[in-house]
């Protein structure tokens, strides 16, 4: 007979196995086919060893590292949302309050509570470990879109702008210097992408979606 | 202009994203399609999480997450050779070797170091928490085995036997009440197994081949 603690961790461990089939959008850097959560949440946990110290403020490595390895476990249940489909993201809190409910309840109650309260910090950007933990999740998705000719940018025809607005607080915030990094690619990827439509047809182009990549202008600036 | 320091860190970890297309022989529980090293990698960091009181001696858990997350690197340029599979393993240390020297010497000195070092201690098992990650590492696709009707015990035609000689060293050394429920799953798995085959066949069959279970009779007991 197995201790009936470790068939409650057994079974969550089982069941988060679900994570490596919800698919981001986000591809990946041979753009052979999109990132699932589970493969881009073992990414941040090595963002975070390896640009620990670019964190605004102290940080507790651990702590940032088990956050990001559960910061999407609960779209297990509720999806992923792209970050720049602000149109998908009505109901999304709700639905993942109730999978993490679901998902961090299978484990035995000491561990639910402790990995529950870490995802409550995360999600409320609650200390400075969640705000570095917060800033790497919006940074990696920006250089995965600089290194692969505008990745999801293209696809929800994301306007430097609106990068700015929606990723420059967060990632500011927890991580200032690795915002400049991220601005700065972004920038140069606009900038080619502008000279590109200028060569291709002659002036700007209006509309664009995927694989094309002229969707900059799709915004008044 | 970036950082120097900066560029190398976001240069390693662009390379490592190749590790999300490593794919092992070990399927989802789903079996939907087979687990690549880079979400391997996340769950067995999830593992040291929930599990890290059955470690067998006290470890330091952050450095566990750490080995865990970058153990299955070096495949990037070594591929994985299935456990289960012997002759895949001939020369493998020396690329592997080649792989770590590669890819950590992406990053900036100190880093490269500090992470090299975690990886020989991991390899060579060279301590109390790399004991304890590489129990896990072996743990972990027993339960994905026994959760699909065999995995890659079938493909690889693996005895029980095979299992506990393989399996029960460096599981039991560092986590001793997991190796005792990865036995009790393997048992159980071919106890049914060989109930299977008594009943659709009239007695044990002497062979078997991916999808069907009867492996467990191909060596002599």
């Amino acid at each position: 007979m197995l201790p009936p603690e470790l068939v409650r961790q057994l079974a969550f461990l089982q069941e988060i196995d679900r994570l490596k089939n919800v698919v981001r959008l986000s591809p990946l850097l041979d753009r052979s086919r999109r990132e699932n959560s589970a493969e881009h949440s073992w990414h941040l946990a090595l963002y975070a060893v390896v640009l620990r110290d670019y964190a605004a403020a102290p940080v507790d490595l651990a702590r940032v590292i088990k956050m990001l390895l559960i910061h999407d476990i609960v779209e297990i249940d509720a999806g992923d949302v792209p970050f720049h489909l602000p149109e998908t993201h009505v109901g999304q809190a709700e639905r993942e309050q109730a999978a993490a409910a679901r998902l961090f309840g299978l484990l035995p109650a000491p561990q639910a509570t402790e990995l529950r309260v870490l995802w409550d910090e995360f999600e409320a950007a609650a200390s400075a470990d969640a705000q570095f933990a917060k800033a790497l999740d919006r940074f990696q998705p920006m250089l995965h879109n600089a290194a692969t000719g505008g990745g999801t940018w293209i696809e929800c025809a994301t306007t430097l702008e609106q990068i700015k607005q929606r990723c420059q607080p967060p990632i500011e915030r927890g991580a200032p210097l690795l915002w400049q990094a991220a601005l700065a690619l972004a920038e140069a990827h606009f900038r080619a992408d502008r000279q590109r439509d200028l060569k291709d047809h002659g002036q700007p182009q209006k509309t664009g979606t995927f694989p094309t990549s002229s969707a900059w202008l799709q915004s008044p600036k």
